[in-house]
């Protein structure tokens, strides 16, 4: 059995091979696929249960359509591995994630079957709305498809992009994946509509009868067809009890449908697809579908790490005796300061589980909200909680906190309000790669007036920053930054103190001419490079970014003729480009070496692998203190 | 008859006051109120159709409700000064958008009745709803009502804040005020949909007599009432033959209501007040109500300038001597290149007469997309059609493209799509104030990997900066910058040439020791500063802010010992800081003095006051330039 599974795959090199199978074949080519996912991503972790689920649908896609002259357009690729092993990239799979192997997501620079940049949410309806329009006005008939999750539907740019798919002529096919599952639960009032339509087949059977009926018939003239779907739309909603929200946007509405029956989603695939104007095709589906264990907890099996592909056990390194992650850190610290005052509230835009603001969500229900994937609503929303009166912890993904810039500076930053920004998975973030590296943050938000940015070297710091931000109830903003992963203190559990605002410190006086200056996590990489070097180098963790410490600054600059900065964030416009503008206010006439993440986007691989790519890690830095003497410039 | 009005508008200085007079003479107060609004404006240059459109329902609202312990919140405040008005404020009305005068849009640091900052569109929703969440937490019983109009609920915030409004307990009351106007037409399927619903009063006159009934007669359990609603719903949509979209979303629907029958407002608002959860009142309004001239063309009344407030005739400066604007420079250009290349689109979000897209809109209306308020869509939507070959001129002004930061990265950038995004209104805008400066943009783009960031000092500059990104099909992105209003020529049709990409241009050799270089038309200034000065110095134009021009750079720093970068964006963070960089880079040693807007929000005035203010203005680049001997620093 297994053997044949692989034979069929075996065959399929591009989709052109798929199309050329009978139908009554797919069923087989989705289990090798299933098949082949799950044995991959057991040794080679990646996103595992959305794939899972979107198999049926990805087959049905390549089969019905013409691709890659027909544009498939993934919203967030966590379900495109069954696109990727249809598309030429089977052979390749194993090096899903790592340096120079597949990316995690769809890419147009790794393959013409990917049309499209997929790594944050919500993008695909007016990306695929500018392809079809682009291909109208070229007068070229191909198809475009955009395919998204319930969780990602629910995004403003996804809002936008539906409210103008009918703005325009374009024959756009929406595919609604609909797992009624984000990476956590799915939130917001979309979701129990989507689930409510799903429980009314009844209405939806019959509307597709009359419509079939009446097509094949040819009495469907264009205005019979209108009235059809008024009257229809009606109907649904005695059926329903409930509106249908696309339909009133002017995207024709089917489904919903089970999509794992990928015969049958063939069959309705090749109906809709000659269709005139936007559609929306509403495909439910199980997250995980074909792997019991994933199936039963789809959040834990996102992404869950190595696992024995016969069992479901999942292989966990020993972490017993590991710093603890700076998530864990800050989700237990939240829940402290949270205990000892009442006006402190969290919020997350779908991700309190990779935050650790399930802590608090599970101690404090009402007083944690994950507003789904809705960046921009969690920051003014956590601008009109501060309004009020409370004290918001506002935990985002650096990556992310881009979607609400504007929203951080008119409805938060502009009125002086008190939100605590925590950034999460600031700096280099490993595998997810450059869609997800967390590298703009310092360079956007130092700039932001009112605002105050922080980074700590280790967990003590984080708790402690995050305390100091508690109780600065006088100060506005806040925004505090730290990495993926492990701290450096096993031994965490610090008592709680304040840290005096804007004050750096100095970690190692050194007897050398050269003072490095770090921000965060990094530092702990610098003061190996210093060993390394066996320059007595001197030592600064600056803690914030902004403001600058200008005290500590001058006396550094007094005592030395060489600085080099060290930073996981943009070289050009992050903290050494602060430490720039202080030295020139200050005259400074020093050398200073700025080490920091290059112009360029940074490609996926291991955070070492990565950190050495970037002329971060501790031997580069090293090169950088023993300085030009040796011809090694930081840049 | 005036005489009566202005006593009864004499005798409201607060809420309170309104609150004492009897219902009936609510009519004369809204009479009154407009009379105000026209003489003011008329005289005084601001915002005026919105704002005569939300007249009775701003009074309705403050009679209605306990301002300012219940919360007011205005999603942009072109439609609050009857607001302003009756909230102690009148007296002040005439300073209105001058320097330390009222300002155009609320602000909490303004009025205690103010709650919340109100200068980008679709943020009501989302701040109410953190207000209301927070007062619910603290167990306060105040009401908190958004105020939205129709095309600031197309925005994506908005609809984030749509979707989570039911997830919460909460009572907000959101009032839609639907005058079917943006600042140009109103856009977006869910434009047509409003429109709709609102051709179908008949049914809801049925529903609202049905629901007052029963209420009277105390037979509305809750079970019932949600039974009825879900019945009326369906019954709703085979009148309307429509769906309601916020009903779908669990926000209970009202409307719509005539929005200038103040009395029956108050009769409903009454009504609604009590009722527990997320409900909406939809109100139509007219664009301009009451000024016959503003009713009929609301795009040109949108902010009018001054005019004659018997006849509406508009005063108008006399321009026909005066170089052009820079938007009609844009808009006259882009039409000569879409001739020219038909791969050439034109994107806007909601700002077609704004930034002169119009101009192509009328040439090439297939070619041309209004998006309405929707600039996440407009960049994603551009990237789409560069991926497929077109060329997207994107117009956002300045401060409105802080709302799609992450967008113009993942889904432009990453991908090196050839995008050219033309930022209106960069750096100061004056009388629009804080909201609306384009400060931040030099800073946020320069630091985007695979961007080109470009300032034309003059219309030439601009005609060429925008033929050369045209015809630059293997670059990527661009960003292509300009300030409102005029600016120094007025033969500005020169010939289209290409730019080489990076390089500045000498304006000036000069004789003394000193360079000023300067990035876009603040160049102007700078020029008359060296002339006011009295030292030859030398002046640079550099033209791109990214690439810098390295070159040029190094002959500056081996030429001279202080170099003086001006910009109108932030100084921290953009292209002085640029500049520093390669200075550090290049080991230069001299002095730069850095001139640029402050870390602080810059306030609203004319441009040349606020110039001024930010030391970027003639008198303090000279001193600037005169340098230390003089005691005068840049910074």
């Amino acid at each position: 059995m297994e053997k044949r599974q692989n034979d069929i795959l075996q065959q399929i090199n591009t989709p052109d091979d798929l199309r050329r199978l009978p139908v009554e074949r797919l069923p087989e080519v989705c289990e090798a696929v299933r098949r082949f996912i799950i044995e991959q991503v057991s040794s080679h972790p990646g996103h595992f249960a959305s794939s899972l689920g979107a198999v049926e649908l990805t087959v049905a896609l390549h089969y019905v359509f013409d691709t890659p002259d027909d544009r498939l357009v993934w919203d967030v690729g966590h379900q495109a591995y069954a696109h990727k092993i249809l598309t030429g990239r089977r052979e390749q799979f194993s090096t899903l994630r790592q340096k120079d192997g597949l990316r995690g997501f769809p890419f147009p620079a790794e393959s013409e079957y990917d049309t499209f940049s997929a790594g944050h949410a919500s993008n695909s309806i007016s990306a695929a709305l500018g392809m079809a329009v682009a291909d109208n006005l070229a007068g070229n008939k191909r198809k475009v498809v955009a395919i998204i999750g319930d969780a990602s539907i629910s995004g403003g740019l996804a809002f936008e992009g539906l409210n103008n798919a009918s703005s325009q002529p374009n024959d756009l096919l929406i595919v609604l994946n609909d797992n009624r599952m984000a990476i956590d639960n799915n939130v917001g009032a979309l979701h129990h509509y989507l689930l409510k339509i799903t429980t009314s087949q009844r209405y939806n059977q019959i509307r597709y009868r009359a419509y079939r009926t009446l097509r094949k018939r040819r009495l469907m003239s264009d205005g019979l067809r209108r009235a059809l779907i008024r009257f229809t739309n009606a109907v649904k909603s005695l059926f329903s009890h409930r509106q249908n929200i696309f339909e009133g946007l002017d995207i024709r509405y089917f489904g919903p449908v089970d999509g794992h029956d990928v015969v049958r989603l063939v069959h309705i695939l090749r109906k809709i697809k000659e269709m005139k104007g936007p559609k929306m095709l509403h495909l439910c589906t199980i997250k995980g579908k074909g792997f019991a264990p994933a199936e039963e907890e789809a959040t834990i099996w996102h992404a869950p790490g190595k696992f024995n592909p016969e069992t479901g056990e999942r292989i966990k390194e020993d972490s017993s005796n590991l710093p603890p992650k700076f998530q864990e850190v800050f989700g237990r610290t939240l829940v402290e300061l949270a205990s000892a005052d009442k006006r402190i509230v969290g919020i997350t835009p779908a991700m309190p589980t990779g935050c650790s603001m399930n802590l608090m969500m599970e101690r404090f229900p009402s007083r944690t909200f994950d507003v789904g994937i809705a960046e921009e609503h969690a920051v003014t929303f956590s601008g009109g909680l501060a309004k009020e009166g409370r004290i918001p912890f506002c935990n985002i993904y650096s990556t992310f906190m881009q979607r609400a810039i504007d929203e951080v500076i008119h409805d938060v930053a502009l009125m002086n309000l008190h939100v605590v920004f925590c950034l999460d998975r600031a700096g280099l973030v490993g595998a997810d790669g450059p869609t997800h590296h967390g590298a703009f943050d310092l360079a956007f938000f130092r700039v932001i007036p009112n605002m105050i940015v922080a980074s700590p070297i280790d967990e003590h710091a984080l708790r402690r920053l995050m305390f100091t931000a508690a109780n600065a109830t006088q100060s506005g903003p806040w925004c505090i930054r730290y990495p993926r992963g492990r701290g450096s203190n096993p031994d965490w559990q610090c008592p709680l103190a304040e840290i005096e605002i804007g004050r750096g410190r100095c970690l190692r006086e050194g007897t050398a001419d050269v003072a490095v200056l770090t921000l965060g996590p990094i530092g702990m990489e610098a003061a190996k490079a210093i060993e390394q070097s066996g320059v007595d180098a001197a030592h600064y963790d600056m803690q914030f970014c902004k403001p600058l410490d200008a005290g500590l600054l001058a006396d550094v600059f007094r005592r030395f003729s060489r600085v080099v900065t060290v930073e996981d964030g943009v070289r050009d416009g992050g903290f050494g480009s602060a430490v720039l503008e202080e030295a020139s206010r200050q005259h400074y006439t020093g050398e200073i070496v700025r080490l920091g993440l290059p112009d360029a986007f940074v490609e996926q691989g291991t955070c070492a692998e990565l950190y050495q790519l970037c002329g971060i890690d501790a031997a580069s830095i090293s090169l950088a203190i023993k300085g030009s003497e040796n011809g090694v410039k930081g840049e």
